[in-house]
Parts: C-alpha cells; structure tokens; sequence
C-alpha cells in the first residue's frame, strides 16, 4: 500500500459517503444526503463538500464509486439522475491537478471488502450485494477485475433455463429473480397469503399487508413454519448462484452483503453446510455501508 | 507486440503442437503424437522436439498449454498422465536460460483466438469449447484474466437449478450436461430411440447403434424431424448459457470453438438469432486446433 492521502466517495441513492485515508486508516468519515434533482446539482453538493475535505487532508487521489453502466467515466444510466453525465471529466476539472477516477460502486465495495473488510488476505474476491437485484463486484488478484467496466451483472446469470421467471432485463429465469430481497419478500408474501393460520400472516397483515426481510426473519425466530420454508428455499436459491460463481470464478472468498446479511449466521451457517464450493469461503460483509467509500479511496 | 521469438507447444490428448512466432507471424508448425504412458516420457518426447526447433530458431520465450488445473506452474490433475507434476519446473529445467510459461490450455486458445483469430480487434473475450464437456477461456483487455488459475469453468454454471441433471462435478444442473456436444449426442441418441420411423434412428442403426455429432447435422441436412427438434433445442442451451457470459464478463466477442462448430451457419445463424446480447457478437473460431499452441507462444 501506497501512503498517498487518498478520498474516497461513494454516491448512493440516500447518502454520499465519504473517506479519507493513508497507509490504510480512516482519518475521516462523513456522509451528506443525495439531492436527486438533477445531475449538476447532485455534482454540484459532492464537489463543495469534497473541496472542504480537500483542504483539510492535503488529498492526493479520488475515487468515486456510482451505481450504474459507466464507460470511460461516462456513468450510462442507473438510478440517480445520470444519463450519458461524464462524472469522471466534470470531478476532474472541479478537482484539478488531483487525479479522480470513476468506478462502479460494487466494485468499490468489493476492493474495499477485500482491501480491509471480509476479503482481506484475499487475492480473488465476488462480493454479491442482495438487495432490490443482487449486484456483483469482482476483485482478482486484489485489483478490480479488468475488463468491460458493465462486467459482472452476476444477478442475472440465468439458473432456471426452463419455466424461469422473467427478469425486466429480457431474460428469463436470472438469479435475482430468485435470491434477491425482493424475491424472498415476494416468495413470503406469495406463502403468508396461502397460509393465514402463519405467524407470517399475522405480520403481514400487522404490517400494512406487506412484509420486508426483517418481518420474514422475526416470524422465523419466532417458529412460524411458511417463514422456516420460505427461508430454507431462499437458501436453496443464494447457493445455486454461488456454486456457479465459485467455478466461474474460484475466489477465495464470496463475500455477502446487503441488510439482510445482518441476519447473519442464520443465513452463513446453513449455506456453508449446503454449497458445494471446496475451497472457497463464503463470509458476510464487515465494512457492509463504509465498503464502497473505502474501496473508491483506493482506485 | 514485442518481436521476441517465441515457441508455443499445445499439449492435446492425441497431438503435441508447436509453433514459431515472431511479430505475430507463424515461422514454423509441427505436431507430434502424445505418449500418454507417463508423465516423464511426455515431457520427454516435448522437450526432444522443442530441443531441435530452438536451434533452428533461437528462440526466446516458451509457452506451455496444459488441460487440466494448474496452479504455479503444477498440473495437479486433468486428461493428461499429469498428476502433481511440476511441468513448469521440468522444463525451466530443461530449456534454461529460456522463460518457460505453463497455462491452461482453453486460456491458451482463448489468448491465441483474441490476438490472431476471431476475436482479433478485441478488447474482451470468452472461448466457449465445446466437446466432451464444456471448457472455457477467458482474455480481458487482451490478456488471460488475471486471478486463479483454475478461473474459467464455465461448463458448470448451474442452468437448471431445479430438476437439473446430475454431473460428475458434484452439482446438478450444469451448462455442459445440456450444451456439450455428449448432451447433444444423448439427447438425440434418446429422441431417435423413440422414433424409430425418422431418419435420424436409421443413422443410429446404420452406424453401429451410436450417434455423433456430424450424423446430427447430416440427419438435419436430409429433412430429419428428430433432428431439426434436437439441434434446435441443443441451441436453445448453448442461447442460455451464453447469456449469462455476457452478463457476468461483458465481452465484445464470443467465439465458439470445437469439432461442432465445422456445422457454422446452422448454429451460428440461429444462435445469432435468439440470444439477447446486445452489443457482444457470436463467432466461430478462425483458428480451431491452432488457437491453443499460437496462445501459448504469446503466454
């Protein structure tokens, strides 16, 4: 590791996370929330923000993680108000003579697990983020994979060829349309309706008539069979999408993160007893929301 | 591209290839027969005839490709009479002062197809092999990906998480038990048995009671029902599988490689047709049994 004074800022749909660090400590820490108006005014809050920090730390180099198909700096499309916006050249005229670079946030948080989170001693790491979708980073020989900056849409590898559900993305049958959060919660929502006798029933109903993977979870701890089914099912599906990542892949560590991971080991211990991954560990987040914003501090 | 004179040998199951290049030219191809009686009469035989060309043509640099998993120069298992045998070391050994580079050879034909064949002007590559199994090279801004050696198994993608077939590998579901050419073969083996009226049953018989992939295609050829049906599901699996590559490595090119691919535009065509990939293009290898051995010599 270098000791450059180096920023770290991860861009995500609530928080603009900031980081500064050296010889791989935090000297720094702080977030703002993120205006969704507009891309200049999105911008125009993280440069004013960026430039206190800048004369603080003396910084040297900054990384910036944003969600989204980016190209040569050029964030394609996503969920913030970026469209063909080129992030990278308008940072690096605000921020000139420092050198910035643009990188897609799950690859950020992917370096930063692997830099100094679950993945460290790690040479080959995939970071799989369960959410909305699941989203992908890859980390090879402790660098962000080379390649095509969209590489590693690994949520929509397809693992039910046949009768698959469809996937907005055109596919049928791609993993996060069964081992995302939106997946489990309709999975449970689909099996609470059939069994209104359920404790999974009662939360939902309790809940506005919906659910959210922390209701699933109570209901689960608390011995509601459709929430016991649901979740083992659920289990079945992260397995099936890690096992073909471990032989895509052969990291050393799948790395899981997202706020369901918070459950912890009720999801870690029955997938290490089911997958079948030899040598590759499978692990949950440790830096979960401080990842990207490290992982970009280091691009 | 340096203008070093480079040797790479391809170690096949029936033939060892060797080839010359300098500057991207071809300077010299032979083969000889793989003895497969012992690792040392193998590696005995290589290093004979590499003896002879790097007299004849001051060579500079040595490129090895190896089926099998290889790690640091190792070969710890695969086809070959390999087994723990440190053939990097051998022939460091043998050929001193001279780099000797060993590599999996579907990377090796993957790094020759990207530099000299169908993916040439390619940044991003996957070679998709398709035989016995299914093998898989991978080159990332023109070089092999960096990572674990043992990276690339694309065959055992799961692609049929439910009710998959069963592989040898330890998962179910596998592309290879649907998309290699020995699914394609038993599925049409199975379809003829139970239409024995197509034309398709009467290769079968006619052949000694076993199928090939070339008698397929001629049953195709010749207006076989039974064929059209399996060569078009046979696509249907290849489609799905190539799917996910591009999800997962974003490549500007897919080759595909192997005896089938001789059938060209009837798998191509169709394949073309219904994967939805965007910007990646499907393509047949340009260089087939060379691809490994001209790989080699770029290692």
């Amino acid at each position: 590791m270098d000791n450059l004074t180096r920023l770290g800022i991860d861009i995500g749909g609530t928080f603009i996370k900031f980081a500064v660090l050296k010889n791989g400590e935090i000297l720094y820490k702080d977030q703002i929330p993120t205006n969704q108006e507009s891309d200049i005014k999105l911008l125009g809050e993280i440069t004013e923000k960026a430039k206190e920090i800048i004369k603080d730390y003396s910084i040297e180099r900054i990384g910036v993680g944003v969600p989204g198909r980016i190209e040569n700096g050029t964030v394609l499309s996503g969920n913030l108000p970026f469209k063909y916006t080129p992030v990278e050249k308008i940072l690096k005229d605000a921020f000139s003579p420092i050198p910035v670079t643009v990188q897609n946030d799950a690859n950020c948080a992917a370096l930063g697990e692997a830099l100094f989170g679950a993945g460290e001693k790690c040479e080959n790491v995939v970071l799989v983020t369960l959410g909305t979708g699941i989203g992908g980073g890859i980390i090879l020989e402790r660098k962000i994979a080379p390649g095509n900056k969209c590489m590693g849409e690994i949520g929509h590898m397809i693992v039910m060829a046949k009768g698959g559900r469809e996937c907005p993305c055109g596919l049928s049958g791609c993993w996060e349309q069964y081992a995302s959060v939106t997946a489990l919660i309709r999975q449970a929502t689909e099996t609470a309706l059939l069994n209104k006798q359920d404790l999974l029933y009662k939360k939902y109903t309790e809940n506005g008539e919906k659910l959210d993977g922390k209701l699933i979870f109570d209901a689960f701890d608390e011995g509601s069979a459709c929430a016991v089914k649901v979740i083992s099912d659920y289990i079945d599906w992260l397995k099936v999408g890690i096992e073909s990542l471990v032989k895509i892949f052969a990291p050393d560590s799948i790395i899981l993160a997202g706020g369901i991971t918070k459950q912890g080991d009720k999801l870690l211990g029955e997938l290490n007893k089911r997958a079948n991954i030899r040598e590759t560990k499978i692990e949950i987040s440790h830096l979960q929301n401080d990842a990207g914003s490290l992982g970009a501090a280091m691009l």
